[in-house]
């Protein structure tokens, strides 16, 4: 595809740089922002400027806010000893949505994949262990993807925080097998997290 | 949708108010941009700010350009009498990557559509008809989609220029009736370029 102007080409290569956008609807998308007022640009292009510049990580949990701690860590109405480990904080956003939850939240930026050489040292699960350590934690439920990778996590988080007397539970599979969570709809997503089951209970009867 | 920041939250409205693009499309795109470099944050936003500020319409025929004429009008080598009539700069790309066709084009900014309040004085159209009152043009082909606004819209620009030596023509009818012309495969967009019949055959046969 050649286009007419390179300050065109240079905003659809931007847009088809992004996930699942190829180049005929990257043109399309600046097509469509041709046809609006400067203004208009102006917010679009500082809306994006100010992700990098504003957004900060919990420093308890990993979930994305504007201040050091998220809302749902400064609120003193969660349970602060119930904690919800999920790979990626769109999965926080669903499970809230569900409204079936009063914990709290450990993102841990994704799951053990070796075919995408991810190993454990490359997410947050140190943090989630000295949690662990440091007595601060009651109930951890795993919330990953029911996909091997997913399940392989759980499984290395439970072996090194065996044994302890914290309650380990997995959403019950209510959730589909082999999709993704934050695809789920809220329904099931809420009654798999009001029915968690011990998570021993899921691989002894495999 | 809650989001745990208003930045995230601006980023993501911001993406949603595109084209098909949904709000959870619109939050992984923003999750995407997140995890880039300060660097390529920029480059993103100033791509976007760039389309604004650098480009132009070529004064001759509407197309997009980074200089007051097209790369297309600019060029000697094109047959400057010929001139294909289309919606849309993206039914210029379509054609040109055909590789079919050696005249100009005139951009219309649309089609004549009574439903969506789009009259003729919206279009570019009286620029195409000076063009023609000052015998600047030996042959026009009708390059509008093939939908009904499309064939209307041929026709109010076929009786304003009759009676006239132009020879008046619309593509062959390989395009898909009913569909948008810039969504057509290459081959049939260029077999029905170099197939185009005399405009007065396609209406008198109905
Ligand atoms: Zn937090
Ligand atoms: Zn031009």
């Amino acid at each position: 595809m050649d286009l007419p102007s390179k300050y065109l080409n240079e905003a659809v290569e931007q847009f088809a740089s992004l996930p699942s956008i190829g180049k005929r609807s990257a043109l399309r998308l600046v097509l469509d922002l041709l046809k609006r007022s400067p203004e208009e640009i102006d917010r679009f292009s500082n809306a994006i400027k100010g992700i990098k510049e504003n957004i900060k990580y919990c420093e308890n949990c990993g979930n994305i806010s504007d201040d050091k701690k998220c809302v749902i860590c400064a609120n003193p109405a969660r349970e602060h000893r119930t904690v919800c480990v999920v790979e990626d904080i769109r999965d926080i956003m669903a499970i809230e949505a569900t409204r079936s939850y009063r914990g709290i939240y450990h993102v841990l930026g994704g799951v053990i994949s070796p075919m995408d050489g991810q190993g454990p040292e490359d997410l947050n699960i140190p943090t989630l262990l000295t949690k662990v350590r440091e007595d601060k934690i009651d109930e951890i439920i795993f919330a990953l993807s029911s996909t091997m990778e997913g399940d392989t996590t759980n499984f290395y988080i439970y072996k090194k925080i065996s044994p302890s007397d914290i309650t380990v539970t997995t959403l019950s599979r209510g959730v589909s097998v082999g999709s993704e969570l934050h695809y789920a709809d809220e329904l099931t997503l809420g009654r798999s997290i009001l029915q968690r089951l011990p998570f021993e209970s899921t691989f002894k009867s495999k």
